[in-house]
């Protein structure tokens, strides 16, 4: 291990490491070898042991990991060591579906607040948390000391309310709003565009070569029809 | 462009060009270069020219890309020219938010039904769709010729609702239970696991370097202590 930056593939294999290793301590399963750990992760055991040897976890030969002990690693690895607290702008009903989601599977963050513009929903509580009205979020934050955000409003607003939680202090932000957000260096935005999940799977629904070949047909008429110039 | 089937990252790509496309022409822009079309989706100009010609898509030198008919050349492309008849596997509160969203934003996909086990909730309407018992599933399949699933059920029925679906019919699954499922070639699965995509951000929202070398140091006295051997 070094104190380089960790590669952003391995960062997101780590998590899928820990919730296997939850469910072998929920099991009471105290010893994993790499072979079990690729078989519930998909990922090659070579890979497995690579990823962990990195972070200074090295099993036992002929036996394993302790799971806990690989646990406890993980989540100081991921930060996770510590419940992260959490905050979800946008009341909808994506953001009620994560907050309930997250307050009772989740055991790793603490949602702090729910923050809206709709004054139908703001007062109302999702699972014992405050819908609260946006111009709040930026004392909420700076009290909380919040660096992690869930957006989940309309694309059309949600740059002005990555912008103004930025200034206040956070850094890292999951996007469920179907637009492309800008940040500053230092500032990370992971989007999780889910129409774009479902329209790429619906590619694979269909004949797919079938249609690349219809296509291909009908842009060869087109092309001796010159209606297309090459760009 | 050849028959040969299309890499899974540019599959990735085309719903994202489908949606600035859309945005452009919901403005009435009628030209647009592959150097917006880049500033729009953070993909290289090359990159897109690319994407493009390789579906026999080619733009105007210096003008650029006529944005309907490259919209509708998208749409024949992933399989979105025709309506996509999708089913919901899961009427909690992910399930619900995903059929809202979809049922109100999504142009190109049609929820035939949304399919639970909970007698509270078969019965009711979200957005006009009927919630079924899960035992319907596989007529409806059949009867609608449904490819198409999202599965937002507990992890410990996830696997089991996969294999009955797919025994139907159904070819591509957008997985949001939080489990790795398995199904036999020709299928395709993909897993979009919000807990995972959170988990990997909130490592990015503290200070990496800094916990990194906090951990080298523990490592090291871990291993001088003898208490890891090597695998």
């Amino acid at each position: 291990m070094t104190s380089r930056s960790v590669s952003k593939t391995v960062v997101k294999r780590l998590p899928v490491y820990l919730r296997i290793l939850d469910n072998l301590i929920r099991r009471d399963v105290e010893i994993v070898s790499s072979r079990e750990l690729s078989l519930e992760s998909g990922f090659s055991a070579e890979q497995i042991r690579k990823d962990l040897a990195y972070f200074g976890a090295f099993g036992t030969r002929g036996t394993g990991y302790n799971t806990t002990f690989l646990r406890d690693k993980l989540l100081k690895i991921i930060g996770l060591d510590q419940k992260t607290k959490i905050i979800i702008i946008g009341a909808g009903h994506l953001g009620t579906a994560l907050a309930r989601y997250n307050a009772v599977n989740n055991p790793y963050v603490d949602i702090v607040a729910i923050f809206d513009r709709d004054r139908r929903v703001i007062g109302q509580k999702i699972e014992q948390i405050r819908v609260l009205p946006f111009q709040q979020a930026p004392e909420i934050i700076r009290r909380y000391h919040i660096k992690v955000a869930l957006i989940t409003v309309p694309a059309g607003s949600a740059q002005q309310v990555v912008d103004e939680i930025i200034k206040h202090g956070v850094t890292a932000i999951l996007n469920f709003a179907p637009a492309k957000l800008h940040a500053p260096e230092g500032v990370h935005i992971h989007n999780s565009d889910l129409t774009i999940d479902l329209q790429s799977l619906i590619y694979y629904s269909t004949a797919e070569e079938e249609r690349l070949l219809r296509l291909q047909q009908e842009t060869e008429e087109t092309k001796s029809q010159k209606m297309l110039k090459l760009e």
